[in-house]
């Protein structure tokens, strides 16, 4: 639907494809290139849009910045676990598959891998930044820590485990696991396995 | 003992001191606004060396974030595993207390834990720097290998342990959690809580 935008927007598709567009582009930059060597006119050349419009969706590089940590957190694998699971599927079952595919060659998820780590990287030295890896850490540890209380329901994993902490260390792996692998220090089907051993050993039952 | 160093070098240091200095100033650097960040002329004046001093030292700028990374490995808590073990204590406590210690407020620990952070964020993007983050991990990784061997020998630690995985797996959440604390994304003292059940559950017996 037409809105004022389209005033900027000499190609006439929807601002929200615009907008994607940008977030796309600006996903692949990173990716390339890294949070701090990013150019907002490169975004722009990349995503066929004028600077103009990339600033009226996103009023500032910070703002694109932080709007590109907000779609790779939205489009990571574990994003499914926000979705109602699907039937028959253990919450210990719907876990291990989100967070597995974290660790993916997948293009676009390695984007959003890349994406996810720098913006934290950047964060150590931008104090505005900090908040929204603070908001977005705090929104995947608890999609985690609902998926392992769902588990415990379905006694697919130990009642004794505690859903936030399990949440809070099992995205930290993730983590680190991912950032090791992106910076060339460990296979990733190695990540994995170690992955799929600490999912076992702090979810499941000694027989699970 | 004075070498050709000296001669480029008015404050008559020892060669080996002037290094430092410089490895010194470039972690705070590193620690204040990051390795993309960083100057060649920045370390040299706040080491108070002349940057041709510098290029004496390192060769290039990658040459001397190499020896910063080179550096905060060898200076990080966990080194001390590379040590003989304190008498009387097990790989167990000797494991434990050196990687809490990887998440101290110390002003050393934190500038080292930035480096290494840095430098593994920006091997994503840097071949070169992909050989040092693998070297650097695996020396890491086989350290705490080292200690959970050790834990075995003394019954410290459960006998069905895999020393080389564990040592990965460890590592990678110990930068996960380390990480994600520099980013302001969990207070320290939660990371620590977390990083010591996670010990606790990976190496101790159901009742240790």
């Amino acid at each position: 639907m037409p809105r004022s935008a389209t005033n900027l927007d000499p190609h006439g598709d929807a601002p929200r494809e615009r907008r994607e567009a940008i977030l796309v582009a600006a996903a692949q930059v990173i990716s390339r290139s890294g949070v701090r060597g990013l150019r907002v006119e490169q975004v722009a050349a990349e995503a066929k849009v004028s600077p103009p419009l990339l600033y009226y969706h996103f009023a500032s590089r910070q703002g694109l910045i932080r709007a590109a940590l907000e779609r790779a957190s939205e489009r990571a694998p574990s994003a499914a676990l926000r979705q109602a699971p699907a039937k028959g599927e253990t919450g210990y079952a719907a876990l291990r598959t989100a967070l597995l595919a974290e660790l993916d060659e997948d293009r676009e998820v390695r984007d959003n891998a890349v994406v996810w780590g720098e913006v934290s990287a950047s964060a150590v030295f931008d104090s505005e930044l900090r908040d929204d890896v603070r908001r977005v850490s705090a929104a995947w540890s608890a999609e985690v820590a609902g998926a392992v209380q769902r588990g415990i329901e379905d006694s697919s994993i130990r009642s004794d485990v505690d859903p936030d902490r399990a949440g809070q260390l099992l995205t930290a792996l993730v983590d680190g696991l991912c950032n090791r692998w992106l910076a060339g220090g460990i296979d990733r089907e190695a990540a994995r396995s170690l992955l799929e051993a600490a999912l076992k050993q702090t979810l499941r039952a000694p027989n699970g």
